[in-house]
């Protein structure tokens, strides 16, 4: 099945456009984790048991991983999702970007490795850098179009030929790199106006929509203007907002209601 | 002591501009080794040395590492590089590029983790997501330029205000990125004629220049246009054309010849 395909049944199923961030950090995972075995992976299933029907994808950040030397927590993680909630896809946050033949390995270990169905790509070096990922048709790759950062300003608005730089990524996604019909767009929730311009340009192409939450995104302004034909098109992640909804024994609780809302709130403004 | 101080001595200690770059791959590594524990790390080992002293830096690729769950064995490489070769500094080549909050992990991972005295990142994401990386006074922050890959046009190219994009790149890293003097450049060895631009705009900056030998980058031309005022300035990186020489046994030995090869072509253009 397509990365869209997949997608897609998990907004109609969950009725949802929320993705769980699984941004899992040492300091703050409540105190009765702090001492098992794995308690990142302890972590991320209580948040992923809590939340499994409120959402349309979870999307692990790598950084959070790899600071800690938690390879093994992150398989065990997306393991455990794939086989306890079939159909939830998970897209990894890694935003890899390098020439053809080191993008194979990155390849390898976002799909064979922690078995991904998705991944996020810096586009950078230009399509040829993308190519080992396009290439696998049924995952998808989600490419940085805009970010949610202030500084996303810095290279991402420049302007070339009259057009900004994301929008000239826009065209490409859409017109030169989804030959297999699996291309996303990370665009920022903290940039509404530039949201719209992007759902204009590529149409019903998926969005990442990061920046909800923790980073100040208004919700409202992003959905109004991040809808795709459908009423759907949108994967709107929180991590830190729910992930740390609360901070003790009931953290799992307090998650699954702060995705309850999140998601009614997104659900009513489609 | 500075990153730039680090590299500098080991220019003139070595009196060589060579950068190996540590990018393993199961499928080519000697058939001796490839029983061992520790395969990753036994081949790095025979590599370093076998040419610490024809070195300026070390480069290893996280993707050959990633690729194979090999963490620890990258970890092992650069912690044995630096209590057998103390003074060699090691590339951490990543390409990160997150938002701040995501970058301070990144940090963590290449610093604190790995250890390493230099990382790779990628500048799509702007100033901000450097900044975790800037602020560490003493490590290099190692931004993508002008890339070695036939697709860096597509994006690196376009033109932004009469200037090329990995003009602008190269101004902002000179200008306003590097308050700590810890910035470097990656310009590919590929592209000769933007590698002199590159260097008329950034000054003495010293730049990463990959793309040498099975990229088909051409050395002389590299030297040539790449040098900064004290005829030094570059980390000119082979990867493939030096540690797969030799297949067998004596790879290690045939490491050391091409390594000692590049090393005197390139002086030879100094």
């Amino acid at each position: 099945m397509s990365f869209y395909e997949t997608l897609g049944k998990m907004w109609a199923k969950n009725n949802s456009l929320v993705c769980v961030g699984l941004d899992p950090d040492l300091s703050r995972i409540p105190d009765h984790l702090s001492g098992a075995k794995n308690p990142i992976f302890e972590f991320n299933r209580g948040i992923v048991d809590a939340t499994a029907d409120l959402v349309c994808a979870y999307k692990p950040q790598f950084a959070h991983y790899a600071a800690e030397g938690a390879e093994t927590q992150l398989a065990m993680t997306i393991d455990y999702i794939h086989k306890t909630y079939p159909g939830v896809p998970v897209i990894l946050d890694v935003k890899r970007g390098d020439i053809g033949s080191t993008a194979k390995m990155y390849a390898k270990e976002a799909f064979d490795r922690y078995g991904a169905d998705a991944l996020t790509v810096n586009p950078f070096l230009g399509g040829d850098s993308l190519t080992p990922f396009l290439e696998n048709k049924d995952k998808g790759v989600v490419i940085l179009c805009r970010t949610s950062n202030p500084g996303a300003r810095d290279i991402q608005d420049l302007e070339v030929n009259g057009k900004k730089l994301y929008q000239v990524i826009a065209y490409k996604a859409s017109y030169e790199w989804n030959y297999n019909s699996n291309v996303l767009l990370v665009v920022g929730a903290t940039y509404p106006k530039e949201l719209k311009e992007i759902r204009y340009i590529v149409g019903d192409i998926p969005l990442l929509v990061p920046g909800i939450g923790a980073q100040g995104g208004d919700t409202e302004a992003a959905v109004r203007n991040g809808l795709d034909s459908n009423g759907a098109g949108m994967i709107i992640n929180s991590s830190r907002g729910i992930i740390y909804a609360g901070t003790g024994k009931n953290f799992a609780d307090a998650a699954r209601q702060a995705a309850e809302a999140l998601r009614d709130e997104i659900n009513r403004y489609r």
